[in-house]
């Protein structure tokens, strides 16, 4: 529909929003929102990776975001969506799975691109890639400068 | 080999014990241990469920654990082993792959077994359940006093 279009691109924009200001606390610009879909949409929880700041090696951005939505009953994730800026890692693509969160919009997967949106695909999460060549070109550009941190943050 | 089971006694030990902490602050009782597999084997990080003490959506018991380790390159993952006492979750399972853990020890699948052992295991995890009836009874135990909150913990 027209007005998910709209609201995809403005919860974007937010979620890159939460990735500069990670950039700006010397972090790894990741950012991540989940939106209850009322009407109107609900911000539940924002949030951006916190290795370098939190010195944590679990808040990537989706989970920074869902653990800043807080204590949540089961049912109120199956009415949400989450706005990531990047493809959700293994982790990441469990945390969404373990609460059945069952729309997710990724910004772009060109810089990283596990196993996780196939995954999420076959456990029936309606997973959606905007390609939005802004956010591609930003984070592609953090990591060229930031390659050992990078890599310790997915692991390898 | 007779020296590997009894480390994986010992350290499963030390993860209810962890469990049984959680008990005691009110929390939800599962524990974890993270070991690097030197000679002899160095406890890297333990934790506890963290929901009702720091109502945390994301510090499961294996992930507080990990995020106790602390941040570490993603090599020492490699050389490591996880205990936990119960069954991964999927957001655990997720955890336990993207730093590349090669071998997780579970106490008991009883009282959850989701989809994560067997993903672990198509993706090349050792996986070894213990089915320890101690930590089984006890857990079960506890399930049956606390529905509601081990419900939320699991996302339904
Ligand atoms: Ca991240
Ligand atoms: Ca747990
Ligand atoms: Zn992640
Ligand atoms: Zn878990």
């Amino acid at each position: 529909m027209v007005e998910r279009e709209v609201d995809d691109v403005a919860f974007m924009r937010m979620a890159f929003e939460e990735a500069k200001k990670g950039a700006q606390e010397g972090g790894i610009p990741i950012g991540a929102v989940l939106v209850l879909l009322e009407d109107p949409p609900k911000v539940l929880g924002r949030g951006h990776n916190q290795r370098v700041q939190k010195r944590s090696a679990t808040l990537h951005a989706e989970m920074d975001c869902v653990e800043n939505a807080g204590r949540l009953v089961g049912s109120v994730y199956k009415n949400t969506c989450l706005y990531t800026t990047l493809s959700p890692c293994d982790m990441c693509t469990g945390c969404i799975l373990l609460y059945g969160i069952p729309r997710v919009v990724i910004g772009e997967n060109h810089s990283f691109r596990g196993k996780g949106e196939e995954l999420l695909r076959s456990r029936g999460v309606e997973v959606v890639v905007l390609d939005d060549a802004e956010i591609r070109g930003y984070f592609c550009e953090w990591i060229r400068r930031n390659e050992g941190l990078w890599n310790e943050d997915i692991g390898v």
